[in-house]
């Protein structure tokens, strides 16, 4: 951030009077510029044995298999933007189940939400996927997942469903985590 | 927003090519503003039978009661955040239990995550409190609480508390719910 969003001139990074932590602030109006985490909702859609994955078709991480999901966007629930992002990357309607992944990357900034669904009727690839594919246990492509996010998210699937329950798993994905898909960029 | 925070010229408000909703769009250096929802993380500090409660020394709501929450900051986990919350209001520290209550306020473009706690030790006002009290049940401020979200939390905690069973309620406040508190406003 260089420029006030608000008035067009500079801003400058300081902490502000009475607060903790270094904002953008600008002199000239007055407005502080508060930077806040961001909400990535999804699904996890099963259908009998099976889960849905995305090949992606975009950058990050093109040509690697998530799970739909996407950032939330404003003057939406977050279920309704774990459905819109599964409808947008797989055409797919699903029924969701419960909040079933909460993990936070605090070095970048995201929450990612993650709903258990139950796919329902047919799917396709959607403008942002190469392919959608509806995968047993032992096909997952653990080597090629797309985020660290996706695979924590079914590696806890595959514990919980031999106990047929899915309570929800809270967790971090470190700079470590992360490392591991994206190399040290 | 009137101007791009990144090189200062004026934004227009407009579909972005391949988009599906307006945003703010900068034509000098290309940049696509997108803004997006913001967590409110928090806790539900509970003692014995009693629960703590925030009198709000600022605004919105100064004078009405609220359970310790804010929003969720860059770098850090939404746990982190719900126990900095009350920290900073209550001078509290706790051990967090599980995610109790997730609630959207998609009209004002919000997510509440209020963590189950167990208060440790003391407790006292914090700069954003005017008092901090510990209720029971039937001491409960109803009529002059601070956020709808706040009733809902505490709704659910007595009613899940006959059972000792604490599950995550996700819920939604609407416009309605909202106007009860803030009026027409």
């Amino acid at each position: 951030m260089n420029f006030c969003s608000e008035c067009g001139e500079k801003v400058r990074f300081a902490v502000p009077q009475g607060d903790d932590r270094p904002r953008y602030l600008c002199d000239a109006c007055g407005v502080v510029h508060y930077q806040n985490p961001r909400i990535v909702a999804g699904t996890l859609p099963v259908s009998g044995s099976k889960v849905l994955l995305c090949r992606r078709a975009i950058a990050p991480r093109k040509g690697y298999w998530t799970l739909p999901a996407g950032y939330m966007e404003n003057a939406e629930t977050t279920q309704q933007a774990a459905a819109r992002e599964t409808r947008e990357e797989a055409c797919a309607e699903v029924a969701l189940a419960n909040l079933y992944t909460l993990i936070d990357l605090p070095h970048i900034n995201q929450v990612y939400m993650i709903f258990r669904a139950d796919l329902i009727g047919s799917f396709d690839a959607g403008a942002e996927s190469e392919e959608v594919v509806l995968f047993e246990e032992h096909e997952i492509p653990w080597d090629t997942l797309a985020f660290p996010t996706i695979e924590e998210t079914l590696r806890h699937y595959y514990a919980d469903r031999c106990n047929g329950l899915f309570p929800l798993h809270i967790g971090t994905i470190t700079p470590e985590d992360r490392e591991r898909y994206f190399g040290s960029a």
